[in-house]
Formats: structure tokens, sequence, C-alpha cells
């Protein structure tokens, strides 16, 4: 993890769209990075930005995974709660298979209270009207109030998984927003930031314009008169 | 497309709930009328009534949907927002794939000014929660944050489609509430909007009564004595 | 049904969420006892605590289902409306085909009227927006304007069923919440309520200190020291 | 069941394709009567036709579904295939879920020696290889090791059920061949045996004009010269 | 349609799997080229190689849909069969909906007789064990009794389409074997052919060596000591 | 792995079906041991039965996974053909996405030639109809001429994964037969082979009866007579 994730890049991310960063990353040839069956279940007081962490899980098998594996302090389940750093993003493979929980509010609570910037998972969620509540970035594949056990063996952490149908290597930027997630690869992180920003001032000024009465054509894209109202546009802009 | 759409049809299609239209549809033989898949993102200040106006896409191929694609100023997509009429609904079809977005809140917001009656598709839409703020009536296939040139290449307008597994022809007529949107083949038009006025009206009475205590069986549908109570409850309505 | 489902037990329920009851059946050996693909349209007061009344859909079948068949006042949908037991919940096997409805506003205010406990389907609901609006339980597979006769062919009253992919015998309980529906086979139901009812006290317990800062390993589930002051927080709640 | 299902009948249904008659119940506004995921696993010596005997199952609960029920003689699978009459076919109600079987190579032998016409289910089946060696008309979901309790609780015999999509009530008659399995009403069979065993005729006609090089546009459907060719050819056929 | 497909790039394609054809359009940044969900139902003397010729669906309306309408001369589907040119292959767009046929026994043998190269369609096909026989190259979702107009309503014929999720262009070059059918847009048709052939021979070398007992590292791809033996095989291959 | 699988061991499950081997670990709690959307596409001399090799993929991601990256000697996926031990199974997890290929012809050679006893995936396989030819096991999700790096990225080997929905572990016995595949945890393999062996033979004595004509209900499960004449019959069977 050589590229270093900055403050200010993390800050940056925070004003884009999910929708803005898919744009940008499919500039760049990528295509499979928006999580398909991962919504929001509720959001935090800024849009989710952070690294992940992840959290690994097999089909369950019957003799293994019983109500007694909790007491186990290495299960790794509970070991990723407590270990994921702040600030970071605890992302699960659950191979799509929302009908257990990944999770529920006693461990979501422990995430927000660590610290940690969110919870991503393509598994379910028990206790989510609860979760609902907590002010944290949570983004899951359903209500599940069948415990994971019932379905869901936990193997390993900071591995790379595969969630919502999209490749999570530990240390990748996910960013999620009212619509869904968006996994970055780190090693783009920093220039999709800019990109990104950038491509959000220019929508700024195109949806005023739109407001204002202009047609899509020769607006958005933007041709020639249009940029030339975007850099007045731009120097009206308060400074940030 | 010879027989009118007047106000005042629209009128009485306005005061019918989706599921009472689909119901004189399927007095008439008609079964697949209801969009299967395409649910509300928002609804205007009234229900969604409006002939429809399509924009097809087939799947996307990588040599042809890049991002330079927008500059062309007669792209479909693009054509589709500024050439739909006012009063109009825009219709797309995205073979049910809603893992990408087939607009987002800059068409949208473009579609309201220009006084459209609304927009449909069973593909995804991003921008999504920007989108429900417009007061605008959308339905769609779920958020999808990735542009529509990751899966959908736009070729034509105005031909007949698909969407939502329902036939959709160029000027049939269009109806959305809260629950979703049902197509209704443009000459069945007016008799339709009639009958399923007066089916609103019947229920309005059934449910009062209902609600006061009479049972299911006698009264919906209604039998000799609940009808004489209809027609003294009609005599009491308002006139309109 | 020998085994009474009494006022103390059904009390008991009501505290207790789908996912904790779902855990104690899991501890039984029971694991496909949460609904899929049925989800809450709306909750009333209290949560949906009632023994399983059933009605039975098959495929509709085009001569046999016309709009004729509701002036039968033995036609099992609406039979069923008026004769569930006041306290019970109404569950419709629609073989978890929601592109019709198996139910609308004026069935679902006439279960109100007459005391059910709640209405729980695998098929659609028309008039959900309605629905929603009447402060009673009901669970559903989705909105469906389209009328149950175009899917659903109802045969019969109070026999075994499937709902949401679970077994449901009629006099068998079931428990709603905001996330979903729990199916407790009634022999279970007494030892259930009461070991879930004790789950709860103590995951009530576990949260407060997830709060206060303890870490899940070594709480969650108590070791020694966690289930001190358990028992010491025990001593310090409210009767009842 | 007043219509008898004659000998003649059936001799006429077995010169039917499953097309040929799904074009007939078509014609009668019956569109929901081929099974959908319900496919041949093996043929016997002439097509499949017989009145229809049923077995419906409802999701397994773990602790009513282990090994041991199979030793209760009222089982209600094992006496479906010691009940359902020589000549009717056995269908299987399961909800569509084949992940674990509906019965086994047992099972089917018996099925076969007891003179049985045929077993259809849209479920799985196990041991299908040693099944597809048998040489008697079997329709199923696909091959499932996996034994019935798994996931399958036998509830009732000679129920109306569901099966592949479509209605089935006991004495239905239901075909098979290469294809699949179509259910025809019972009240229906005889005029839609004669009306089939006549289109078979005509397309046998066209068929052979098409590989002789007719065009299709004017043989089929066929126009007054093909009509004046049919009639020349039907008088040169072999009688019956 | 300015590139021709000459006779020796249709050789070319002959001698190359649809997995060999996928490689090479993968190199080029084509990913969404195979076909999914369209499987071989039969095949010809030599494999199917031939430019696209489309018909397209939408869902069926049952006003429109009955079985008059195929007294109509211009009647889509059935133009389409009298109309795409030997050497071509027709293929539908039926929304991967194969729950209802796209053709026939009867419009296959006409496509045979006429000299067409193959068909290929992602919705069903009735008379599937007569098609089968036919040694003619079909691919299909499915068998599928029911006939097209219960869900399929022919609109337009050689607009762009999509099937089995890959864009189709008239004119496209579709190549099919034993696994399945790939689209080559038209432009890239001889360089692919060409790159394929040569990757072939490449294969075939491979696998000679493979069977000899060479590991695959260093053989697949080939190093520097496996690519001078692959020049020494090259010069003993016979000419062509 | 300190249960060691021997010869003997190996011997009893290859006469032993994997329909057979479901009900034993059924009997043991076990429910989730079939794979499913995993099935047959050619078969050896014998049935498959091994140890299991594990081989795990990721999402593709379009910068990792390029054509070049094969020629990488660490490659995960061109390493666990290499070092595979004999006599064991590869299997694959590819979260069930059978839309690109695990292996193709060159790759499933090596193995046979290498003496793997089989090769399991929930993905797809190219080039299926030459290895259908090898006379080798395998097991697959289907068809898929594109190749791997369109949507699997290898990831490592021999960790525990997930496939066809269930855990498997390194060292776990595989079994395949014409059905499909069954996974026995390594701990359990001993017993379970012992009594499925024992199964098998009674349900030979079993089978052998219905054919002469004894009913299902005392003869499967046999009931006092049944075993009576059980005991002689096993007198009458050759050793071994």
């Amino acid at each position: 993890m050589d590229t270093a994730i900055s403050d200010d890049i993390k800050a940056l991310l925070r004003k884009c769209s999910v929708a803005t960063l898919s744009t940008q990353l499919f500039k760049r040839g990528l295509r499979q990075t928006v999580m398909q069956g991962v919504r929001p279940l509720s959001q935090g007081p800024e849009p989710m930005v952070g690294e992940a962490f992840t959290l690994r899980f097999i089909p369950a098998r019957e003799d293994l995974d019983h109500v007694g594996v909790f007491a186990d302090p290495n299960h790794p389940q509970r070991k990723a709660i407590e270990t994921v750093p702040p600030g970071h993003v605890l992302v699960c493979d659950c191979r799509g298979d929302a009908r257990a929980a990944s999770g529920g509010s006693i461990l979501l609570t422990r995430l927000k209270v660590r610290g940690v910037a969110g919870f991503v998972s393509d598994g379910g969620l028990r206790d989510s009207p609860e979760i609902a509540e907590l002010g944290f970035p949570v983004y899951f594949g359903g209500p599940a109030p069948m415990l994971n056990l019932a379905r869901h063996h936990a193997v390993d952490l900071n591995q790379p998984i595969g969630c919502g149908g999209v490749a999570v290597f530990p240390g990748d930027v996910l960013v999620g927003d009212g619509e869904g997630v968006i996994v970055i690869p780190r090693h783009l992180a920093k220039e999709v930031a800019h990109d990104a920003a950038e491509q959000e001032r220019l929508e700024q000024f195109v949806i005023e314009e739109v407001r204002k009465g202009a047609p899509v054509i020769g607006t958005y894209p933007p041709k020639e008169a249009a940029l030339a109202r975007y850099q007045e546009w731009l120097k009206r802009q308060p400074k940030g």
C-alpha cells in the first residue's frame, strides 16, 4: 500500500457522488466498480469514505456453525469488529447471499463507537431498524433477521474479496452515498479524486444552466459557448 | 394515432389508480399491462398521465460506447430529451437491466423544465437522491450510479418497445401512481377512462361501507341491498 | 392445537424481535423460519403477534378466474377475509409470485375492522399506498396493481401452506416486526417466548455496555466479568 | 369429473405434440398451460397421456422432516406412489424448488411396475441416471441428489396444485412429449384432442410442402391454392 | 456495410472456436461478445458463420397477437423467414424470454431449404426435437412449446437488436460452435479471423505438447524454448 | 488433516451415489452438502472421489486482468494446475458466475495427464465439447467460451472456499457421479463411507423387490418381513 490516501484526497472524495466517480473509472477502462445488490441502510453526517478492511465468509456448515462459536475470542467476525482500524470501512463478502445476517445492532454500534468509517456487506443485516437509527454509514443486501451462522461461516480477514460483484483489495478506497458504494483501486484514488471533483464542479454549472432553461445539447457536454459561460461561472464561485 | 387523447380523458385518468385501470384492461382481455420491476422514484403534484414517446437501448458495445459520444448532437438519448413533446412521457427500453443508468439528474431536470409529463425506464437512474427531490414523476428499475454507456447503447426514438415486460407503442397512454405504471393501448384510453372512473366511485362507496362495519361479502361486489345504498350515496356526492 | 397460546405468551413475544426469535429457533435446530421475500408494508401500534389462519392460491386459469367469481359468497379469498378469527393472522400462499395482488385496500380495511392481528402474503398487494396508511400490520411481496385473478386462483382455507419459503401450519404463531416475519411452530411458542425475552434482556444490557465503550469480545457473548455486571444491571431494572 | 376421458381421446392426444395442443388452448383463451422449468428426463415407448393425480409439498421443517417419517405407512409421498391409479400421472407441487428430490429410482420403478402413465414434478429427482434408463415418462426440475426431506414436506393428495406455474386439478389431462408437459382442463380434453389432431394433419402437409420448396407465406397458414392441394393430399393419406 | 466479408474470411472463421474468437475480441477491449442464455440445439455439417439479419420482438399484447395475424403476408416473423438472404443468420431479439417460441419446425425447415446459414434466438423454440434432426445450425434459449404470440410481438426487421445480452447490428458476423454464439463487429471480422486462426494453430501445438507431458507453465503461453519447438512444429504442418 | 483418507475408504465411496451420501450426511445434521448449479460435463472410467485442493477467484478488475498475466509462472490459476496433487480434486470458487470460463481444454488435459482425480467449478468452462471427450471427471456451471479474465481474478490456493453454495475446506472429500458433486467433511469420510455402502446394499435389495412387484410401503424402508428377506438376500450376495 505505497500510495497514501491523504485526508485531502478523502475530503475531495466526500464531495463527489458515486455516479461521478464511476464515470471517472469508466474513462480509465474500469466498468465493474459499483456494487450491485448493495444499498444504503443508513448514512452518517457525511458521505462514507474509507479504506477497505475485509472479512470473508464462505457457506455455513452445520457442525461448525453453532451458537457456541462466538465464545471464541478469535472468531473472525468478532475479531474483525475489534481490529478494523478507525477511519477504515469494514467490507464483508457474503457471496451476495442476503438470506442471513452478516451483523446486527450490537456489532454495528461497536463499529461506530470505535470510529470506523462505515460498514458494507453483500449479505443481510439483522436489527436493521435499530441500525438505521445509528447515524452511521451502512450498506447491505437487505434486512435478514436470521443470524449469520445459518448461512455464513467467517474465515479470514483482510484478504482480497468480492462484494456486490466487485473486487475489493484491502486498502482500496470505498465511497458510499445515497445510491450505493463504489470501489476505487488504491493506486487510482488520488487522480480520480481530483478529476471527479472537477467533474462535479462542471456538472454543478450545467445543472444550474439547465434549470434556467438551457437545452442539454450544447450544454451537457458543454460546447464552446457553454464552456465560455462556465469559465465565467467558475470565477464567481467561492473558493474551496 | 387517430384517437385523440383529450384533456378530459387525461383528467379522468388522473382520478384512477393503476390498480383500477388494470381491472378495466383485464376485463377487456389484457393481462400484461402493468410494468414489472419498474417502481416510483418520485411523483409530481398530480398523478402521471401522458402519451408515450419511446427511446430504445440495446446492450452496449465497448468500441461504440465511450464518453465521447455525447458530443454528437444526434445521440439518441440526448435527442430524446429535447424532442419528447411536453405533456408526453419518455419511456426507455433498457431490456430490464438496471445495473446501469438510463439517465441522471441533469437530463431529468431538463425534462421537467420542458413540461414533459414523466419519465419511465426499466433500467436504472443515477443521481437518484437528487432526482427524488425534483417533484417530477419518475419510475425506474432502481438506483444505478454507473453511467448508461457501461451497459446501454441508445439506438432509436419512437419505435414500439418493451418496458417492464409490457409492449409500449408510441402514443399509448401511460398512467403512474404510488404503485407503478400501466400502459393503456391508445384506442382503449377513452372507454377505459370512463369505466375506471366509475369503478373508482363505486369503490369509494364500498370502502366507506367497510369502514363502518359492512362485510365484504354482499358489499364487494355489491349485491342488491348495497347497490341500493350506493344509488343513495351517489346522490349525496358533490358534482365532478 | 392442544397448546394454548395465552395472552401472556403473546405479550412476551411482542417484546422480542424477529431476529432474537430466529436465534432461539436456530438453537432448536430450525433454520427455515424467517420468510424470504416478504417485507413490511405497514405496522400497527404494536408488533404483530397472532396465530396463523391460511389461504392458499394456485396459478390462475383464464376460464376460471374472471371478474364474475367474486359474486360467489363462497369464493375462498372473500370467505377468508370474513372468517379469519380476530387476533389471528391471515397468511396467503402465493407461491412467491408478487406480480399480481393477493388483496387490496378494501379487504385489508375489513381485516382491520374485524380485529384481525395482521396480514402476511408472499404475493403482491394493490392499493399499497392506501394500505400503508391503515396502521395495520401488513407484510407482502411488493406492490402489484394487477388484481389477483390475473395470476392467482384461491383454493382452500386453513390448510398447511408455504409462505416466503417457510412451512406454515394453521395455529402456528407468527411474529412480525420492522424487518420481517417469523413462523414459530405452535408447540414451541411458549418456551421460545420465555427464552427470547430473556435474550432480549441480556442484549439490552450488552448494547448499553457497548455504547459505553465495551469491546464485543468478552461482552457479546458475555464472559465472567460481564456476566457479573449483568447480574448487577438486572437488579437495577424496573419490574415487568 | 363428469367428462370421461376415453381411450379414443387418449389415442388422439398421443398423436399431438405439446406445441400443437398449446395452440389449441391458446385459441380458447388459455395461455398458462405449458409448465415452465419442467423438462423431460426420460420418455416411454409412447408419449405420456394421463389424468392428473396430485401430491402437494410445502417447505420442510427440521423437526418434522427426519428420516424416521418414512416408517409411517400413511406418509403422503409413499401413499401417493401406491394409490395413484394405473393410467394416471402423478404430479408433484414442489413450489418450483428443484434443490431437493421429490422422488428417486425406487419410487419411480414402483410407479412403472404399477402401470402409472408418468411422473411430473417441478422439484428435483435423485438417482436421475438410473431413472433415465427406466423407459418411463418422467418430467422434472433437474437432478437433485439431496433427499426430499431436506426441502419438501408432503402434505396432501389429490388437491388442486400448481406445478411449473400451471394450475393442475385432479383429473385434468396431462400430455408430455420431448419438449415438456401441458395441462388440458378436463372439460376441454375431447374437443382439444380432435382439433389438435386435425392441426397436426395440416401441419404434416405444410412441412412436406416446405421441404419441397414452398414459401411459408401462402402455405403456413395455407391460402386458397395451398388449401386445395391439402384437400388432394388428404385424399392420398392412409386412413386413421 | 463497407467491409465485405469474403468467403476466405468465412472459411478462416469456420476453423476457429467461439472461445478463441472471444479472446481476440477481449484483446481489443470487447467483453460483451458471447451470448448468454443461448445454447446450441443442433449444428450443421460445418460450424455456423454468417452475417446477421435481425428480427425484433417486443412483449405480446392480447388484442394484437391472435392466431389470425399469420394470414398477413407482411407479418414480420413470416417475412423474415422469406427475406433473410442465403448465407446469412437470422437473429431474434426475444428479450431473453424463452417461455414462448420464436419459431418452430416449419419455419426452421424453410430457412434450411433457403440456404440460410443458421438461426439464433434468445427466446424459445417449439418442435425442438424435430428441429434437432434438421442438421441445421440452431441456437436458442430452450424448448418452448407455447407459440410465439403468447409472449412475443414481432415488430421490425434488420434493426440493431440485443440478443443474449449482446448488441447485434445487421451485417455483424455471427459464429456458432458446440458451446454458443459470438458476435463479431463487422469492421473487425477480417483481422479477428486472421489472428484467431493463428491462435488456433498455436493452441493446437500447445495441446499436443501437454498431451505428451509438458507443464502448462512455460508452454501456455509458450516461453522461449516452447516457441522454438513451435516454429519447428509449424514447419511440419501440412499447408492450409 | 489428521484423519487419513485411505484407499479403502475411497474404494467404498466409489460404490456410493451422491444421493446416498447426502442421506448419510443429512442424518448427521448436514443439509448443505450437494453443490447447486454444478453439473457433470464428463465422467471418467470410475466415479470421481478425491480430496479437495482449492482455487479461489474474485471478480475481475480490468486493469489487473489482461492477457499478459498468464506469462507470470506464479499466476494462481496456472500454479493450481501444476500443484494440485495427483488423486486430488481441483475445486474452483467462481462465486457461481458461469458467464466466463474457469479453465479450458489445455488446462483440463494437463490435469488428466498429471493424474488428478477431477475438476469442479461453479464457474464456466470453455472448449467444453473437447473437454467432454477427455474421459476425465469434470463438473461445472455451464459452457462459457469467454476466457476467465473477463469475469474472474485468481487470488489464492488451498484456502477454504464456497463452491455451488457448499463450504469446501482443503482436504474435504469430494464425490461426483452422474448427478452432481457432494462435499464430505474430512472427519466424517470414514464413517459416512461405511454407512453409505451399507445403505447402497440395502437399496439394491429393495429395488430388486420393487421390480418384482413389492409395494414401497413395508419395503422401503423395510419392515420386519422385508428385513428378514434382506438377511436371506445378503447371504446370497457375492463377497466384496
